[in-house]
């Protein structure tokens, strides 16, 4: 059951080792953004770990696939014992990393839910050079011992199936790990909020309880999906044309509804989209879905349907370029063209970053003749995440001495602190941490140290895991803006003069054929330059790089209040 | 009062020569977007101008300031004649272009309202190579005659003073043109809503009617600028400490309610920003603003007074690099530190695609103490745009025979179609058109014609107007993502081969220092293309490097799964 860390470098800790005997709680990740989730617990070398996400990347890091933990801190500490990971859900913010840290962690074992065991198991097919995981099913009531750990997972609702709290008997005492979660007493395919199964786990008293903090800034309760049936149920009954509806494809809950709207009004169904027919094909395998065996056809099947009779699930919500939603508006997609009295339903919400993308799509669509629906219009998609009186009703059930703000960016923590503050946990109580801070928890008390385990970002880019570093990316933002100037300049090395005419290469700076006069100018004082450079035979390669950079860009900055980069390459010959 | 317009180029016109005697109305912006709001109203070869607004660039346009209406169809036809442009507000959206169009326009008279009057010679003051505008100050009831155009502007509300809504008699019959606007009938610092002035201006029959389509997929009514005062006032009555204040620099009635409740309160106001002092000095002047004269201190009086004591009025709540929100987070604001109590207000909505900057601006905000509101949490900001019932009010008043909705993107103008058809508007008297189209107008007849003027995008980058073109946009797409993988060659011309080692300059590609393997493999790979290239004496620069380009590109794909632009510079000695 229990993992040695693989020995990476020698490097001398910046960690003292731990001198007291109570418990860490180390956040790598989820404290100062939406993803990137993966927090350790340790206690005397013991750690275990709840979730291996990954993060998007901000519209500053171009090219940048996601972002991934900093596991330096266990790569650090090969004395200390990995005693195993636990998944609390499937989306990609809780186990997105995995494939990308589990080598390196020497595949400790993975305990976590049949869906999100099923999920997992998929996505590694995407990595045939890793080994198989190690991957131990766990259900809500059941036992697992890790160490000096005890954990019973319980249920919460959330927007995928499967998804697990955590009651953690630590010899900190007892510490309640509410992951991503809302309270849905009318829940579609899922249970509903068990709040006594809450209560009768945190009876015992409860030293520390970890909550989800990304609705904390929107009052009010969150909305169940009963309601988001109940508001699809007409538009599905009054469309005359195709529905074609889009959600994120770990949306089970949402899929169950469209699925069921389509059989109640004889609608067949078609699923486009990768990642959504294998999310569907694994749910409904393990009966997570239930679907009619006549409901899903194909293309050669729904050709011969009328527009009404037919219903399209399928990924593009977000206006990402690759996806099917994007397909069909290009009319790039095999079989499907816009046409009148098509119904399009976004039912999904826009992630931060991608409304312009969403808008655009949501135009294109409209041009085309389609009839659109989305979230703000009307209530056809609920967030997974509880709002203010959700976060407070959390907080009261599980009644905690100390509460930590997880999950969500820093200006939601800290309002989920004030809301825990508000239904009675004293200021001093609440732990407000930033990501890498070594958090102390005894029985009766709790300590955010100042000391940090690193967290710097891990970027992926392509096959690169780490390797693009800020320097990368601040040329990426200096190349975005401006474009990049290049001077080829060949020096007879005996003369100190231009061998003939530079050459200039400019891409994304200015119009080249419409330049001419610029970069004209630009030659002339080139040759200039190069030859002020070399007076007195003092031939200095750097020295005209330097002269050539420094001078050209405040020349073509005056002259286009542009800053491309200028790279001067000096060939003596 | 009239103006020719300036002859630019001779190119054929592609637009045929008007044939019928009825009135085209053309678009050149603001029907696709947010933003970019030109209107031409076109009558036997006299044109009058609504509007002359710029937009902000997408995300996909790195480096670009903003777009302009693109003017190409004015320039083309010299032997029309431009009467005059009317300006209906002051924001950027619909006056932002004026100081890059004036000019090639020859300067065509202006007629606006008095605080829009201000605004835009205050900017014309960053354009010192500019003549003299010439600005007619109009005001509602007011006629004004520009050829064969009897022209009644009428009050609006929006969050903006001085809007005004155009009743246009024309040829065709009576136009009204609803730019930005929303009813208030409780607004501050300005007049409510005068429903029974639209309907007299309506009463002799509207044959169209263009309105507004921001709101159009919002369900409701938009909020009264009194309720947010309302909200606001407790959180002035509460604060602690200061209060920093961050709203749009041209929402005078926002900064009057802040000003208002800091005076109730005893609290002065420092203004901070370039934008909002002058707005607010210009507004003052006019008397759009009532501020006691005890109340605005500069820094050495504030820094006297009790925290409670001070509000900061300033720019910078959608995370502007540049403004002073910013600087006041980042501790490069010359007096103002955030401290313990401070209570930070976003009075403003978040701009889509601003979203992650003011995340962050909130994240940090929050972790050097400072109380934050926003428009989320609470109603502290309203919209100065109509919701749909506002919008279905503006139908039902004016009743007109035809309708066009404007300002917007295209799926808003197509909700705000249905939304006109569901007030009782037939839908094949509703035009839905896009930028550039022309719609003929008859007094009982409109077509929205299949002919079109240009209008793509006219970029402003720097000094330069127009001349970044799709090719250096794509090039700065490209740098953006995997950067630049720059490939120097010195090609002995005798025998065929490297000179010496390739010279690999990489920009935002990888980290040079720790890819040495990579560059490494890259070199060997370059000396036998190379080789391999000039086998047989057929020396061919560009043979060389199209060899290089495709096969270096596809072997470092192979390695990285990037794509950096791969850029050969092969040269003979």
């Amino acid at each position: 059951m229990q993992s040695k860390i693989k020995y990476r470098k020698k490097r001398t800790p910046k960690i003292a080792k731990q001198a007291s005997d109570s418990l860490k709680i180390i956040p790598l990740g989820g404290l100062e953004e939406i993803g990137r989730n993966m927090t350790l617990f340790e206690y005397q070398d013991q750690i275990f770990i709840i979730d291996m996400g990954l993060q998007f990347p901000d519209e500053d890091m171009p090219g940048i696939d996601f972002i991934i933990p900093n596991i330096e801190y266990l790569l650090r500490h090969p004395e200390k014992k990995l005693l195993g990971i636990i998944i609390t859900h499937a989306h990609y913010d809780h186990i997105g990393a995995i494939p990308y840290l589990i080598d390196k962690l020497n595949y400790p074992p993975i305990y976590t839910a049949p869906l999100s065991r099923g999920i997992i198991l998929k996505r590694q097919e995407d990595f045939p050079d890793l080994k198989k995981l190690n991957i131990q099913e766990i259900n809500a009531g059941q036992n697992i011992t890790l160490g000096p750990f005890k954990i019973v997972p319980f249920h919460l609702n959330h927007n995928i199936p499967d998804t697990l709290g955590l009651a953690i008997n630590s010899p900190a005492g007892l510490i309640i790990y509410a992951t991503d979660f809302k309270f849905d007493l009318q829940p579609i395919a899922d249970k509903p909020a068990d709040l006594s199964r809450i209560i009768d786990l945190a009876s015992p008293g409860v030293t520390l309880l970890l909550a989800d903090s990304t609705g904390a800034e929107n009052p009010g309760h969150s909305i169940s999906e009963k309601t988001i049936m109940d508001n699809l149920d007409p538009v599905f009954r009054e469309a005359q044309g195709r529905i074609i509806l889009s959600t994120f494809a770990s949306l089970i809950s949402r899929i169950q509804q469209a699925i069921w709207l389509s059989e109640k009004y004889n609608r067949k169904v078609i699923i486009e989209g990768y990642a959504m027919k294998t999310n569907i094909a694994i749910a409904e395998k393990l009966k997570y879905l239930s679907i009619k065996k006549e409901t899903i056809v194909n293309w050669q099947e729904a050709n011969r349907l009328e527009p009404n009779k037919l219903t399209v699930l399928c990924t593009g919500a977000q206006g990402e370029p690759e996806a099917v939603l994007m397909k069909i508006v290009n009319r790039e997609h095999k079989y499907l063209r816009i046409q009148k009295n098509d119904v399009v339903i976004f039912s999904s919400s826009v992630v931060p970053g991608n409304e312009l993308a969403v808008q655009n799509l949501k135009d294109n669509l409209a041009k085309q003749g389609a009839k659109i629906y989305h979230y703000k219009m009307l209530d056809i998609h609920a967030s997974g995440h509880g709002y203010q009186e959700d976060l407070k009703t959390m907080i009261n059930l599980v009644k905690p001495k100390f509460f930590m703000p997880i999950h969500g960016h820093y200006s939601m923590l800290k309002t989920h602190g004030e809301l825990a503050e508000s239904v009675g946990i004293s200021t001093k109580n609440i732990v407000t941490a930033t990501n890498g801070q070594i958090i102390e928890l005894g029985k009766n008390k709790i300590i955010a140290t100042q000391k940090f385990v690193p967290t710097n970002y891990v970027m992926v880019d392509g096959l690169g895991v780490g390797d693009v570093k800020e320097v990368v990316l601040r040329a990426r933002q200096t190349l975005a803006k401006d474009g990049i100037f290049i001077i080829v300049a060949l020096v007879d090395r005996k003369t100190g003069l231009l061998h003939n005419d530079p050459q200039i290469i400019s891409q994304g700076f200015v119009y080249m054929k419409e330049s001419r006069d610029l970069i004209n100018q630009t030659k002339k004082l080139i040759k200039e330059i190069v030859s002020s450079s070399t007076r007195g035979q003092t031939f200095n390669e750097g020295y005209i790089r330097n002269n050539l950079r420094n001078k050209i860009g405040l020349f073509l900055f005056k002259k286009t209040q542009r800053r491309p980069m200028i790279l001067p390459i000096v060939i003596e010959i």
